[in-house]
């Protein structure tokens, strides 16, 4: 009982059903809690293609801005293609149900797939790039970061399993707290650096070195697109606007296109800021401390209240990294509950627990996330390679998804309307170029990951191939075995007679004659006409004991038949098994049998250890058997001071339970 | 299956029980099968001595050979005594049965549990010192002693629990070869320490050093004292032969007490030619090679063959000491029979396994030994102050034992016999003087052990002390339990009235009507006429759906009352629990009440996660409540399928079960 109270104090009361939430967001808060995921990736974005042309020392970190630039395109092609898929999936389309309602079950199946990885990374991805903010403004948390990494994890599961009411509340704070203190940051930066306003200017960095190896042609250009590739970890998290789209206020859908057009502004703008003024103060990554870490404490420096300027950006970025780790927490759960309802994923995984939140899916994320951090030993730069190439095929799919869905609005009669799996499609104008958009997407962001799979393929992007593979073999088995369980249990072309008769025979294993089974004897008496009572004797005493016992009870044993079983080795379930197989399978073949096991019930799981889990046993051989009955007849050792107490009327009166209807 | 056949190739296959050993040993082989244990202790007990004297400065090592000379005096004391104890006991004596059979319940078991944990250390110690002569010679095994000892034990409990039949005759050599190359070492190193037969003289050895620190008074007594207790270790084992006296040839009694004799004689023969060497040649213990392995290597250094004398000597130690770590797998599992025989231990402690092997006592005994290991690091030395308690507390118990059981026998007229529990007293002559040799030796040892457990109190000894008084406390809760579980199962004053009546009702319940469900339901309907099935409904459409089923099968729910009832948590179990409670305790009170659990079963146990275990779970919850009989009605998923082969007649013929007498 004391571990329920606990998970009471964790976890909070139960809510009923009925008080599931219809809450729905206005644009400013919705921002605040889609965008945390996009902008808190500027916190290792710049540093993620930084880290790729150091190589060719410290001079190239200057192509880090065209590389920016690149990827701010695509991002721009990503936020306006995406925003067609929101007008036309106002219940929600994640790249699952888009790819499902237009191109199919495995496409739709290889898009859930690549958000799940994707999801879970955003946790551990997230949580260690926070941690790593920590560790650069308290340089002597850093070997603790491991540790820490998984502390922020169990917070952020026990808040999510409690669930979070406010979160619109909660979240618009940091978010808009880090915008603005980067955006400050950036301003300064820019003024110091081209000396306006009389400002002092930026303290001097070390001139730019030029690496003893360099690469042209060939190398030089797989090296570009290996830093374009690791920039495009900036894209991550822009989906998930189109999955709740239902979340937003009315007209929800408008709402949220608006919503996405901001955020991608607003994410791009801090994100071409970042790379333009680190690649002018000539930053070099380093490990202990981040770029933006830098960046900060450089342009903060010898300004007045510069120490709080630079502790306000260090602990918003690791607030708003740790609610981009919380919209994994979002999203994951949601993603494995559709997958559940459509039976690729176990169905326990759509329960929702007491405080109304899908616990199973926000466990199943936590564990995953935690493995991550551990095997990547808590450092986010080495998971980058794994990060974003899930979230670029969700791009490519569900791109791909609106250009089919085109075609099929394309057919529909000027005021037709056709109603898919998911939504409803109406006639519309300007479809040819919507398509072209979506076209052009699909194109681009299929050519990045390509990019992303070839160039980062050693370093970690296979795991996620495979991770892919497997859960797309894994969400197959599972649909079948679940279409298996149905048709076995379907009732469609029952009749009474189809059901398996019942023998009338119950066999009853003894060890002994005492209360216990004398107990599970009578039972058996009173269901069938033939008891078999059986004990396996392994010497002669024992025989005669049973036999003496047994005699001494002539009303109870009258009509029972005792088999004595001689056995010369130690281990008794064996010929017990034996002889009830027999029963089952020669005696009353294609009939249910019934065995009735006497169960001795100690008060205590110590106590458990002292007595032989014979009935335990015999319970768990008898499991594989189809046509077996078992019967468990306790006999709990307390019971006879329990008795006494009882006829002393110490039990208290019970009410009947109410909510009952027959 | 499979793991099945890897115990039977590992285990070997199982033994009838009236295949148990009735083979007797010769007093040679006797002498190596119980010598191993106390001669193996030559490999450190010297050198535990010098470990102590070290403090002094290597000057004081010379102290040794006094000190070894105490121990070789209190041997003899122990081994006259014990002859005595084997001569009355001559179906074996232990300490247990002995203090038991003379000083009662309390002094037995505190016998019990010295003996218990001497016999784990005993174990740890010698494979823990067998790996460390492996290593002397091979110096790079030394890093790996934990994983080596570990598999070392792995490899004694396999052999342990397959049974070793001819184990006297595998004794025998290494026991004789490994004194036969001690002696020849000896030999060999006072021939050419006092430089005779012209043989050349040893090679220098470093000048002793007396240290900056120089003891005196009490302080120097109490170091002299703690050496003299580290030497104790001598002692180990000398116990066994007692407890095995049934295991001799006829006369037992007399042959084991001349094997006793010539065992004490030979390995204080060579504790103390080791000390006298070990001491005028110098030597100082090290940590990574054994003072034993020193004194041989300097020894037959520049000698003919003198490389394959040492390795002689280094694999007989290593073997050796096996061989004693395999005697505490013999004295472990036959303590613990005993214990258990008498309620003092889980009963399942005497179950003897497939080979007639006291499996249970061999598997417990590997873990602590394993765990033993574990937290020493497979440091022999400093598992010694640990050690040898318990048997000094045993011999201690025993003698007084045996000072009681003389008085008894002074007692008994001439030519008349007294019986005791364990063995048959006849008067006897000399009685006086044999009671004060036990009086001396009780109280010698008595001595040793206060001076023992109070000058290694904080090295470790405090840890043996806590751990028998633990052992006793758990062995007096666990003989109450079997006491209370004796007098609750008791048919004494049982009559047939006194058996809980068995209520006409059945509960069903089910989560929605498919074949599972039906055949639990015409199961119910078989054994009740008040059958009710229960459903839990959380939303109106579930509810309608149960409703509609339902009607589809009057002829078989016609008479069965659905009960259906609403609630507005997920947590199912809840309601369902307290239905039955209430149909329990107030529909009918002190009566037993049947839930039909229909059990849906998968294939494997990975489509067991697929699954929410709701039957097992509210199994789990109803095991806790006396008066619940659960019947189990599985349907495997497999029915359908295999029920269609039936029909194709692929199933074999059974035949009757063998051994069925009625």
């Amino acid at each position: 009982m004391s571990l329920s109270r606990l998970k009471r104090i964790l976890i909070g009361t139960p809510f009923p059903t009925s008080a599931a939430p219809h809450e729905r967001l206005d644009k400013l808060r919705a921002l605040a809690v889609f965008a945390s995921d996009p902008i808190s990736s500027n916190a290792y974005a710049t540093e993620a293609i930084m880290t790729v042309l150091i190589v060719l020392g410290s001079s190239a970190l200057a192509l880090t801005m065209p590389l920016a630039l690149g990827i701010v395109a695509l991002v721009i092609l990503v936020v306006f293609s995406y925003t067609q898929t929101i007008l036309h999936y106002p219940e929600g389309g994640g790249a699952y149900i888009v790819s499902q309602d237009n191109l199919g079950k495995y496409p739709g199946l290889l898009a859930g797939a690549a958000l799940l990885v994707d999801y879970a990374l955003t946790v551990s991805v997230s949580v260690a790039a926070g941690i790593r903010a920590l560790a650069s403004a308290m340089p002597e948390l850093y070997e603790y970061r491991v540790p820490l990494a998984l502390a922020t994890i169990l917070v952020l599961t026990l808040v999510n399993l409690r669930g979070v009411r406010e979160s619109g509340t909660i979240f618009a704070f940091p978010t808009y707290a880090f915008v603005g203190g980067v955006l400050l940051v950036l301003g300064l930066g820019l003024v110091r650096y081209f000396g306006l306003l009389g400002a002092p200017p930026l303290p001097p960095h070390p001139v730019r070195v030029p690496a003893a190896v360099s690469l042209s042609g060939v190398a030089l250009a797989w090296l570009l697109l290996r830093a374009y590739g690791a920039g495009c970890t900036a894209l991550t998290g822009i989906e998930a606007i189109s999955d709740g789209v239902a979340a937003f206020k009315e007209p929800s859908a408008r709402n949220a296109a608006i919503t996405m057009l901001v955020m991608g502004m607003m994410a791009m703008t801090l994100f071409a800021g970042i790379s333009f003024l680190a690649t002018h103060m000539n930053i070099v990554p380093e490990e202990t401390e981040s770029v933006l870490s830098q960046m900060t404490r450089a342009v903060t420096a010898e300004m007045p209240a510069g120490r709080y300027m630079y502790g306000w950006v260090q602990l918003f970025t690791m607030l708003i990294l740790v609610l981009a780790a919380n919209t994994g927490y979002q999203d994951f759960p949601r993603l494995s509950y559709f997958l559940a309802r459509d039976g690729f994923l176990p169905r326990w995984m759509m329960n929702r627990g007491d405080r109304l939140v899908y616990s199973s899916g926000i466990t199943v994320l936590a564990v995953i996330a935690s493995l991550i951090i551990l095997a990547f030993r808590g450092d986010e730069i080495a998971m980058l390679p794994l990060y974003a190439i899930g979230v670029m095929v969700s791009f490519t799919l569900s791109q791909s998804a609106m250009v089919k869905l085109f075609s099929r609005v394309k057919r529909i009669p000027a005021g037709g309307v056709e109603q898919t799996q998911y939504t409803t499609l109406r006639s519309e104008s300007g479809v040819v170029w919507k398509q072209v958009l979506s076209l052009i997407g699909a194109t681009v962001t299929c050519v990045v990951l390509l990019v992303l799979v070839s160039t980062k393929f050693r370093e970690g992007a296979w795991i996620v191939v495979v991770a892919i593979a497997l859960l797309i073999l894994m969400f197959r088995a599972i649909r079948r075995h679940y279409d298996f369980v149905r048709s076995s249990l379907s009732t469609r072309e029952l009749t009474g007679e189809d059901l398996r008769d019942v023998a009338d025979v119950a066999i009853v294993p003894i060890a002994d004659v005492h209360r216990g089974s004398l107990r599970a004897l009578k039972y058996a008496s009173r269901i069938s006409r033939d008891v078999r009572a059986v004990a396996v004797c392994t010497s002669e005493s024992q025989k005669e004991k049973i036999r003496e016992r047994w005699s001494r009870f002539p009303e109870l044993t009258s009509g029972i038949r005792l088999v004595l079983i001689d056995y010369d080795y130690r281990d008794i379930i064996a010929p017990l098994f034996q002889y009830i197989d027999y029963v089952n399978n020669v005696e009353f073949a294609r009939q249910l049998v019934t065995v009735v096991v006497p169960e001795f019930v100690p008060g205590s799981l110590a106590e458990n250890l002292l007595h032989n889990q014979t009935a335990h046993i015999l319970r768990l051989r008898l499991r594989p058997q189809p046509d077996i009955v078992v019967i468990d007849v306790p006999y709990h050792l307390s019971e006879r001071s329990f008795e006494d107490a009882e006829r002393r009327g110490q039990r208290l009166a019970r009410r009947p339970p109410s909510g009952v209807g027959h």
